[in-house]
């Protein structure tokens, strides 16, 4: 099924979520497509816990806050979310209108795309092992089991030496459901804080986890079925892992991904975008944030934030055919019933 | 005395002090001029105590809550303030910079100048007196009296109708030491919150206020001394309103003032400027906020603070000759440094 939208945001870390708002002031609803099962991008990703110190107003919050505020001041316009989802293609149609085609299987025909997808999607780093990719989704899972995934009986192994491998062998271990579980490692030297190290050292002791500390070489497998991974050590003493399921935490990275072969004028990997709309060379298409690139572009979330509202603006002056006078949020009636705000009576002293 | 300085930026609202922050960023210390006693400008002045709803990551604030937000983020950068002040003239120097000449006297020759004078500098409106304006300072005062003016066995009349003007009588009346205070206003009607009229009310009962319901004609002077104010009432009475000193009280006004003359190129009273650095015509001179214009322009407080990050760093590349590359505030330490802030021990997972 096709859904038409009037707005497709793609990427929804902050200059994404500043865009849902500023279209959300136009009276537009936005459909929000990322890659990741959570709002706020590079910004939670990268720097979730780190102190960002030039947000215009805030003298200091960390990037995990400054999402959430922004999911805060976007909660009025509610989007379509689309998390863990990729786009997986756009096309121009013959009436104007872009049709895009998203790895979860949907379809949205949009009047208006904003690019605010930063360095690109943030995907899992994937192994490279002859064979292991048929096995994904099966018995081969990147960053996390599925939800609901049933581990009783399991030989599990988790791959991977940061917080997150840890912990994903550390809470295996506490459900105690799976037969075993190792966590696979080229060194035994772990990545995480000092609390989740202790809980997994009582858990090593315990026998509840087991440390290899080794390097994937290749699979065994029986049929279609993977039995083991052919592992080296440091030594270069080489033998099988035996396994049922593995689940590999080897991080995620940015890819600019298919957002390349849309047809899109770039240079450098960027969006060539004018200053006074950030359009791009496709009609329709827009591209705020760290992905788009014109004369003076400095890549900085407050100058986003500005791309984005032009950009809004842009947009629903080409949807309504006309020109759309500003309206202030301290004072318009309309955007305070938008906003879902009383409206204040008599503003006296209004500009 | 000519003070030398890299940078003064004229207009103390959020985007001149946003200017100050993305300077202090450049490791560049301002000079910071306004008119008004206060920072601030018209985002406090117009809507101090009036909901703000876009600025990026802030759902809602007041003018006045953002101008503070945006005063403790600029502390660390500690420009040299000149409140209370007008830039009366501004002229390019043969070597390349700008000499400015300010209301209070001071000369700052400075390499570059941030013009984020918003609708202009906020000026007391005036009385349209014959024969006031020479008063002006000695015996008729805009707004407030000066610091520190002794009030003792003065016939003092305040004049306005609004909280200020009441607030200054009510104000007079609770010092106790004016011989007379007058609240002259064309109506026994004002403008001000419950708790003040209530307490202009005490004191008109107890006779330390009179109020009187009339407009201003003319004055009545002896030499150079004024003697009284000639005033009519509603029913169209003349008479005489003997008094010392008067204060007018009758709000404030912007007024773009001599920006005008100095040369800059201008479009509908607006500064024209690139959107590369955000440069006016006049080398040197950058515009931000409410007081440019370019293709795509809105006159919205965020487009401001994205204009005076990008001005920040076209005056730092001018003063430097070369480039500058952006640093993150999350992970560079010279920009903690300058933030005042203690560096982040090796952040692993830094862009």
């Amino acid at each position: 099924m096709i859904q038409e939208t009037d707005a497709v945001v793609i990427g929804a870390g902050p200059v994404g979520l500043f865009q849902v708002f500023q279209l959300g002031l136009q009276g537009i609803t936005a459909h929000l497509i990322d890659a990741l099962p959570h709002a706020g991008g590079q910004c939670v990703e990268l720097y979730g816990d780190k102190p960002i110190y030039d947000i215009p107003g805030i003298p200091v919050c960390t990037g995990r806050e400054l999402a959430d505020l922004l999911l805060q001041q976007i909660a009025p316009f509610k989007p379509h979310w689309h998390l863990n989802t990729l786009v997986s293609s756009l096309a121009l149609q013959p009436d104007g209108r872009l049709l895009l085609q998203t790895s979860a299987g949907a379809q949205l025909l949009a009047r208006s795309v904003f690019i605010a997808a930063g360095v690109g999607a943030f995907v899992p780093r994937t192994l490279k092992i002859e064979g292991i990719e048929r096995l994904v989704g099966t018995q081969v899972h990147y960053q996390a089991l599925p939800p609901g995934f049933e581990a009783s009986g399991h030989n599990i192994v988790v791959h991977g030496g940061d917080e997150t491998a840890v912990a994903r062998a550390v809470e295996l271990a506490e459900q105690g459901r799976a037969a075993r579980i190792s966590l696979l490692h080229r060194r035994d030297v772990f990545q995480a804080p000092d609390a989740l190290l202790q809980q997994l050292q009582q858990l090593r002791d315990a026998g509840h986890i087991v440390v290899e500390a080794a390097q994937i070489t290749g699979i065994e497998a029986s049929g279609d079925r993977l039995t083991a991974l052919q592992v080296v050590d440091a030594e270069g003493n080489t033998r099988a892992l035996p396994l049922d399921i593995l689940v590999a935490v080897l991080g995620i990275s940015p890819r600019l991904g298919p957002i390349a072969d849309w047809g899109i004028a770039l240079e450098r990997k960027q969006l060539v975008v004018d200053t006074e709309a950030f359009r791009t060379s496709v009609p329709g298409i827009y591209a705020v944030g760290d992905i788009n690139t014109y004369s003076g572009k400095r890549k900085l979330i407050l100058c986003g934030f500005h791309e984005a509202t032009l950009a809004a603006f842009g947009a629903a002056e080409a949807l309504k055919g006309d020109k759309v006078a500003l309206q202030y949020t301290t004072t318009s009636p309309r955007l305070h019933q938008l906003l879902g705000v009383a409206s204040a009576s008599a503003p006296s002293a209004s500009a």
